[in-house]
């Protein structure tokens, strides 16, 4: 990561946009502000936690709060202000940082578990994946919809492609792990919001007797 | 909590409620004894088990076994006797116990999380609340039914009310402790029994579009 | 168990039947080959891994990359070549691959758990069938399907069976360790095999209004 505070800014931005996203999804199902900001919280936290719990060390929003405070905020915002959320344009906006933050996490994840040294290479791929979409997946469980791994829009697949490349390429060229990293970030990102503009769903071939 | 042995015998009856309560929720499911055990097992210490877990601590059933007996006797109890038990006013004496227990565990669950001096403010408070509703929400997942979250029953609401005062209290007063921690444990329970009482609804105000 | 290596070629046996059992029964569901993989994956390491976080120890495949590896192959050979996977005779060398794979994982798993001397006698079997069973319930989970748990396949039954077997044999004679892991995983395997074979349900007394 490039310095501490822009990747910071990212992560925060990530957070919002997982919180609200998360409680648009929802709102369709007539939930209560409780449980709108709980499933905020898990969305926006729910993956990194479960990493850290793999990995064996203090999950990461125990020592660093404003990924709580931010996640409530964002959540009892979308909750009350979702007449102006859902409004085309900021949703539009949302779906953009929500993109931004799973392209950020996935590459943050898997920096996380190569730097604990943990089970290269699959292990940081597979932890950076679960960073990015655990807590999407957690949130659509809790809320009775479909999981985005049984969907064919194209999420996890940019996510995937994104920590595949940092780990390859960083195992080359360690020196370079920082440009790896923000390039990945970018690349990832890239790829998602081409999904997100033309509708993309997963290709033919990538499905079920393709 | 005032003695160990006081708060220990709610937390068993609390114990025997969740397993109960969890075993007559998925009988018109046609559940086997062994699915209704697992089920018991997993409502009554899932929730303190993942506060364990994101605490970096052992597991507190690992050293204190009644846990998992009460747990494995009240669901085989529940199953067997389930004409008996699912009778109106034994049901509603469960109702009762499980609030019981749910506000006993969500007082437990803050107080262990400030002990482990975990995260404060906000970090005991979503402790609490998972250590008394986690149980029960990975229940309905495994079971298929709907999470007490999407629901519109007056549950997780008292219990977060419970965390959020005794958190509150507890950093202003800390050496009230004991009797911050018994009140908020029955002012929990006074709210949860009113709603169980009187059927009540989470209010509109926070409800979707409220 | 006898010698690392016969184990270590059933564990991989059970890998390769968890990955692919799992993709086949997410199928009907028209799935991409990304959520192929990362449901494979969970299946063939869920139950495991919930299990080393409860004991509190790195988890398993951490330090032993071929669980991933195969579960990764696995996954895609049974995605592609679904037409011949879900030939009928294909299909019953899976399943019966699958019951060995339980049939080793709980009393792996019982194992492990008394290794570490967990909460004895009752950690060892909970921790025994939540290594056999966890991942294939997670996998249902995500993919939206009834849960093994509100089946009435005879198939954790079996697993809880071979598991009490084991804890109670090894507390009585500890020096058969070895001869007793091997018989329970046979035994497991057999009350498995006939289930199997003769489409064997749960019976009467254990179900509902039994």
């Amino acid at each position: 990561m490039p310095t501490i505070d822009f990747s910071f800014i990212i992560a925060m931005l990530g957070t919002v946009a997982f919180s609200v996203t998360a409680v648009l999804s929802v709102l369709p199902k007539k939930i209560d502000i409780f449980g709108a900001i709980v499933l905020g919280i898990i969305t926006a936290i729910g993956g990194g936690t479960m990493r850290d719990i793999i990995l064996g060390v203090p999950v990461f929003w125990g020592s660093e709060l404003s990924y709580l405070w931010v996640a409530i905020f964002s959540s009892l915002i979308a909750f009350y202000g979702n007449s102006i959320m859902s409004k085309k344009y900021i949703y539009k906006l949302m779906l953009y940082l929500d993109g931004a933050g799973i392209s950020l996490f996935v590459i943050q994840g898997a920096e996380k578990a190569i730097q604990y040294d943990f089970a290269w290479p699959i292990g940081p791929i597979l932890l950076g994946v679960l960073t990015a979409i655990g807590g999407g997946i957690t949130r659509d469980i809790i809320a009775g919809n479909t999981t985005l791994l049984m969907k064919k829009e194209l999420y996890a697949v940019p996510v995937t492609i994104g920590a595949i490349l940092y780990v390859c390429l960083v195992s080359f060229f360690p020196q370079y792990n920082v440009i790896i990293g923000i390039s990945s970030i970018i690349i990832t990102f890239l790829i998602r919001s081409i999904a997100i503009k033309k509708r993309l769903s997963v290709p033919k071939w990538m499905l079920t007797n393709g």
